[in-house]
């Protein structure tokens, strides 16, 4: 186990450097003024740069042969971390150095241009810069197709989510495609018959929001000893393990914005918090990817936090924290108000109703362009057509189109699945949690979420990468990872009588 | 120049880790929860191992040889930027890999038992620790001496204060030695005679207090842009020059603490600021030294930000700011408020006069520590013989005694000095500003600091480490660093009639 150990040193120092990293990402977005972008940018790229020469290092594939003729004689979690290593090895390793070069400068060119075009809406201006990204995109994922002996695709995808392939994504997707469409119809049919809950009017000062947000992660499980909060433009999830910072943005005039923010990113804090300590800085003790990371936070967001019995803990700190009043403030009318659908142009804003349509919808698209099946000129006509099959609402521009997300212009092919295996996952996890422990309910409504976390920890958190994706989805729930709860959970709460 | 430009390559890259460094160290001292302390403990030494294996890769000694053989067709500020390369390079590598080891082991162990020991006024405890700590310090200046052609005790110096020689500080010390006692003597009659200030009453409450910094520091010439401002236990300076961070503390109970912390920041800052943006991640592109630095933020806390123009200035501000009024605020009081001159026991809480005193003091026992004249268990005995003899004070315990300052149990030895050259340095320079541009304390009185900034700017900040401290006082005052001016001001700010 020499060369294991030697191993788990080298991967050890990647981590610290890693962790660097996370600390300085969660400045930029949080903290730094915005004069200090240059040197950060040169600061990130530095330490980037020094970790993946160090994962390129030839030595480094020397000792993972060595390593794997050793490693029989390692218990589970030993063989786990040298499988996790090899497959950082294999990532890193599949491209070469111009190869990344070119990817880190023609997705930086897009991404830049994007965030003025967007603004302008000016499509025709990124046309040359996307077709660019997906040339070098495809490369990438032709020469990690080849190391990994997958499909390109999936190649892009077990990046983001290690173990996900495209295949079973078909399944559920298509799935869901047949039963969304009819489900959505119900839905507004029952909510147009129901009427539109009250809207709360503001201005709700974000210092009181800041407090009863405080006050709600911490009932979650959110540790001031090992994390902390504060506001960015986009709420994010950052920093490392024992020291876990996490984000929201405040809405003065609709407090819910900030409340479901926080909940989300606590969803995710409390996944990396609960991360195996004993492998703290080894590949198999981080999170296992993407579709189980946002899991977590759905699993808070959309299914403990919007709970009837949440709700039932939330309304009375609404009123006391924001001293309001009224009917708009009534634990009915606030259920419905976080439980209204709207169909709607923008993914990030949408209800999980409406959400796995944004999704699906941009499955196809991005399979399509990286096959070339579909132009990017084209792009603009096709995104309207399918939203508007899908949702029924079509895009007045393209800014709230398919310009609406950073994803493809940064070169994040493979990426927007997950956000729907983690919706479907985070059903299926909270439906098993609540058959193995039916207390969880009742907990909630006390403002106690222990017993719920500890079901998390045991059964995803405390994991970390030891198994793949569907492994652990069978062994906390008795199923593969399917649509089944997620369906079985709208139908519940949005079309029962 | 070959080998010259594949330094500063070298160069820039060890000024990006350093860059992301200073942000982790900032980070520690005013956002990290304390469950992020080990997390963050392995990232710092993880980067500063990976700086230190550059510093001392055999390459780069052959690459400043080449260099310079090269560098005559270099201009002035290649070649001082290659001089300051060799003196990194000379310090990094007079230590071999086992004495840095064991230094870093050995004053860990002592700093952090004396952040126990000290609460507990258990200088006993401290004693062998602290003699590991000499006798490592001790192998430390040889090598180093062997290695600059210095003395042991000019070599540890040299590392905080580049070029600063003992027999220098000898005669300056000896110089102030004579006429502190004297004049403080001076001041305490005077003082007697015209009876103390009033002591505004708080509490001022934190918020109000840093709306009031925030406008301060402003005025100065502290930029948002490019830096921010934040609260930590021990106000200091860091972050980069494009990206400053300063902090100030609160006490709700004395405003003038924060007011004044937060100055001695912002000239600190401003410092950073202004240090040549041509050379921003080279060694000559460096603040020359905590001689120079140290003067940039007394310049600003002790003469421009107590002068009579400025609490004119600063006057009607506070009793805005904390809704405050009465004769306590009267500009008059203020005044006299921040002139009060007290011997006490403490460094940090010390008023510019007797602050020397303090200094030269350490000065004295660190020497005969290091010469072994001293012995450790004598330590606070000659403590406080000292400290009564210069300041007629005798502290009652050894925690406000020999055991105040981190800085010896932490490995710091040669650092003392730099406090009080900083003070001689701030009084010659803001003498000569004034005398070259007799307009900057009108323009002080009406909260504008540009004609001092600029002259500052042009004779300090934007020399960067171009000459050496001794060189650019001389330049910039006609003289090189004596207690002159200093004496000079003590005279007309105290005893004058």
């Amino acid at each position: 186990m020499k060369a294991y150990r030697e191993l788990e040193g080298r991967f050890a120092t990647l981590s610290h450097i890693g962790g660097a990293l996370a600390v300085l990402h969660w400045d930029s977005a949080t903290m730094m003024p915005p004069g200090g972008a240059n040197a950060r940018n040169e600061q990130i790229a530095t330490l980037s740069e020094i970790a993946h020469v160090r994962l390129t290092d030839p030595k480094l594939a020397d000792l993972l042969a060595q390593a794997e003729l050793e490693i029989d004689t390692g218990d589970e979690w030993q063989r786990a971390n040298l499988r996790e290593m090899r497959r950082s090895w294999e990532h890193a390793n599949a491209l070469d150095a111009d190869l990344v070069v070119r990817q880190s400068r023609v997705t930086s060119a897009c991404e830049l241009a994007w965030r003025e075009a967007r603004g302008e809406n000016d499509f025709p201006r990124l046309i040359p810069l996307l077709d660019e990204v997906l040339v070098v995109t495809r490369e990438v994922a032709a020469a990690k197709a080849d190391a990994l002996g997958l499909s390109p695709y999936d190649a892009l995808l077990d990046g983001y989510d290690p173990g996900t392939r495209s295949a079973e994504i078909d399944v559920i997707f298509n799935d869901l495609e047949e039963f969304l469409p009819r489900f959505n119809q119900q839905v507004a049919a029952a909510q147009a018959s129901a009427g539109a809950p009250l809207r709360p009017e503001g201005p709700f000062p974000e210092s009181r929001q800041r407090d009863l947000i405080e006050h709600i992660i911490g009932a979650l499980g959110f540790s001031r000893q090992n994390g902390r909060m504060d506001t960015s433009h986009h709420p994010f999830t950052g920093g490392v393990p024992d020291d876990v910072r996490i984000t929201t943005r405040y809405n003065e005039t609709d407090f819910t914005e900030s409340i479901m923010g926080a909940v989300h990113e606590t969803g995710h804090a409390l996944y990396e918090r609960g991360l195996p300590p004993a492998w703290r800085h080894q590949p198999v003790g981080q999170s296992r990817g993407m579709t189980l990371h946002e899991s977590q936070s759905l699993l808070f967001e959309m299914h403990a936090a919007r709970s009837p019995e949440f709700v039932s803990f939330l309304a009375p700190l609404v009123r006391d924290a924001l001293a309001v009043n009224g009917p708009a403030y009534d634990l009915d009318n606030l259920q419905r108000l976080y439980l209204w659908v709207e169909p709607g142009l923008i993914r990030v804003d949408a209800d999980e109703v409406t959400y796995p349509s944004h999704i699906i919808h941009r499955y196809r698209l991005e399979r399509a362009l990286l096959d070339d099946d579909l132009a990017v000129r084209d792009l603009p006509a096709a995104w309207n057509d399918g939203l508007n099959h899908l949702l029924g609402v079509t895009p007045p521009d393209d800014r709230d189109g398919c310009m609406q997300d950073i994803h493809w212009f940064g070169g994040d092919f493979g990426y927007f699945p997950t956000y729907t295996l983690g919706a479907l996952a985070a059903a299926q996890l909270f439906t098993a949690a609540k058959l193995q422990h039916p207390e969880i309910p009742a907990a909630i409504a006390s403002g106690d979420f222990a017993p719920l976390r500890k079901w998390l920890a045991e059964n995803v958190h405390s994991r970390g990468a030891l198994v793949d994706t569907q492994t652990l989805m069978r062994e906390a729930t008795g199923s593969p990872l399917s649509a089944d709860a997620f369906k079985h959970h709208l139908e519940t709460r949005y079309a029962s009588p």
